[in-house]
């Protein structure tokens, strides 16, 4: 018997929201792993705002996936043949396997994870990529200190979730930025956040808003969405504040140029700093935060939930939600 | 014998670029000091960017200068009566004294300085609100390392041409950004950068000359200028990059919103940090800063110029030399 791979792979450079017309759909023989490697089933496939900048033809941080190529992805599987040392069939490992059923890898990036500590999802989201964002973009760049303000957008999201609990654990005020009623109503009674702004109402101003909340300003602003937004909160710096650029999933499928932040001069008024992370920098740095947040979620502090999608065939509209504000939590992928 | 006072007040907000018609010329009797004030009349009013902001009615750093009320404006001078005992007739001194001829003032704020050890306009230049803006700008918020691309804007203006100086002093590579040939020359031939982009030049495109002279990218990048020229700093710079926003003259007369760095998201891809920064915060360090750039100018290292115009009369046109790239070097009013 003869198995069979699916896979996705970037058809074209999409313009704007990505199509089913921007994948192909591959079927093909699975690979036998060589000398060295090994092959894992993929069991779940973290779908990230990040990979729409990896579908476009610009330098990054990391290069573009190129025409024709498997989409790049994050994932969590089983090992099911190995000729590699390090894993045996059986292990559950963590690594970048694509939008695909089975990954043949040499071992390299792959990381062995335990299900019976933490579910396989959560790897994808308070161990994984996520997780470790918050942990080093609110603490080692934000800088929050006891008491100070802190503001999150995109606060029921994977990483905005979890920035908001780690300010509360850090004593920060904490107020969250979030689409709909049912998120905000989350994040303050299920997350104890102390506020939530519902920028999808058309009742509240999401500046105004700050205001109220914020009314001797905010001392951290962790950025995940730009555009509008960022904005508002540039309009409500406190003196010394400092601005996380981790995302800007606003602006991601915009056709025209990015809109830049109209008052960035706030920074000069207020003494502020904006700055980009990358979670990559850290990885030398995640077993220590892995292991303190998963102190957090054994004391009940840290909470997370997962979006859990099943099908990979579902994998273009799927990653859509992510762009419409439509995922609960972290967004996944199930193969199975 | 009457004496007069001639000053200029705030007549309108003005829209967009400031007209003739946002002032008042007003004629008075010179006050009598009273006890503890001194009588200062004003030789020389330094013209700055900044003034701009104050004429908005806009929170920021400082309150605006209201309708009916004198122009704010830094100045040196001499006291021609004195009823405070830490000044004597005679004395030369600098301080915010309005664009006027005569202030009164209880002395508070103001500085004496002394003519024989550096010309009175170098007050308003070197020794002034420039010269600790690109000392502590560059040295304290963009913390520039040996050997490190130091990239400046308005790069012939009052402060950029002493960023530049001071960079190369801190042994940088230096490229200024500045409006035309003659600027173009003067900053690499006679202060000594190691390039320069001429904005104004159709055959040059700031990003591209950006990319030519930096190919490893920008490490400090010094913002005087905002809008496109800063865009074009931005799709330039290095891994960790450091952008000091110190000002945005090119946004300072727009009727609309201001523009926005439409690139700031290589701040996430470079690591980089845009920080503002506000030369009063630095008050206590002037003199530090003051005795080490006079050191610099004995040695011959540190230069500058100052473009003089005559006539207080002149200040609402004398004005628009700095929002038309016209002034050569700290734009300076003479009262004489």
């Amino acid at each position: 018997m003869v198995l069979t791979n699916h896979k996705f792979l970037l058809a074209a450079r999409p313009v704007g929201m990505p199509k089913r017309s921007d994948w192909t759909y591959a079927e093909e023989p699975l690979a036998e792993p060589k000398e060295g490697e090994l092959l894992v089933q993929v069991l779940y496939i973290s779908l990230d705002p990040a990979m729409r900048g990896w579908m476009n033809d610009a330098r990054s941080y990391t290069p573009p996936v190129g025409i024709g190529e498997l989409m790049r992805a994050l994932g969590v599987g089983v090992v099911t043949a190995s000729r590699n040392p390090r894993f045996a069939v059986g292990d559950q490992v963590s690594g970048v396997f694509g939008v695909q059923e089975y990954a043949v890898t040499d071992g390299r990036g792959v990381t062995k994870i335990d299900a019976r500590i933490v579910p396989l999802p959560k790897y994808l989201s308070v161990l994984g990529m996520p997780g470790m964002t918050a942990y080093f973009g609110l603490l080692d760049t934000g800088q929050p200190k006891p008491g100070e303000m802190v503001v999150v957008s995109a606060a029921a999201g994977a990483v905005g979730a979890l920035v908001g609990q780690i300010a509360k654990i850090k004593n920060c005020h904490v107020v969250g930025i979030a689409g709909g009623a049912e998120k905000c109503r989350y994040i303050v009674q299920e997350l104890g956040f102390d506020a939530a702004i519902d920028y999808k109402s058309t009742s509240e101003d999401v500046k105004q808003s700050l205001r109220k909340h914020c009314p001797e300003g905010i001392d951290v602003y962790f950025d995940n969405v730009g555009g509008a937004i960022l904005d508002a909160a540039l309009a409500n710096l406190a003196r010394g504040a400092r601005i996380v650029i981790c995302g800007a999933i606003s602006q991601y499928n915009n056709i025209g140029p990015v809109t830049g932040p109209s008052n960035y001069m706030s920074l000069l008024v207020n003494r502020a700093t904006m700055k980009g992370m990358m979670v990559f920098d850290y990885a030398d740095r995640y077993p220590q935060a892995g292991a303190e947040m998963g102190g957090w979620m054994a004391a009940g502090k840290l909470k997370s939930r997962e979006d859990i999608v099943e099908g990979l065939a579902t994998f273009p509209e799927t990653l859509l939600k992510l762009f419409k504000s439509e995922n609960s939590g972290k967004l996944i992928l199930k193969v199975g």
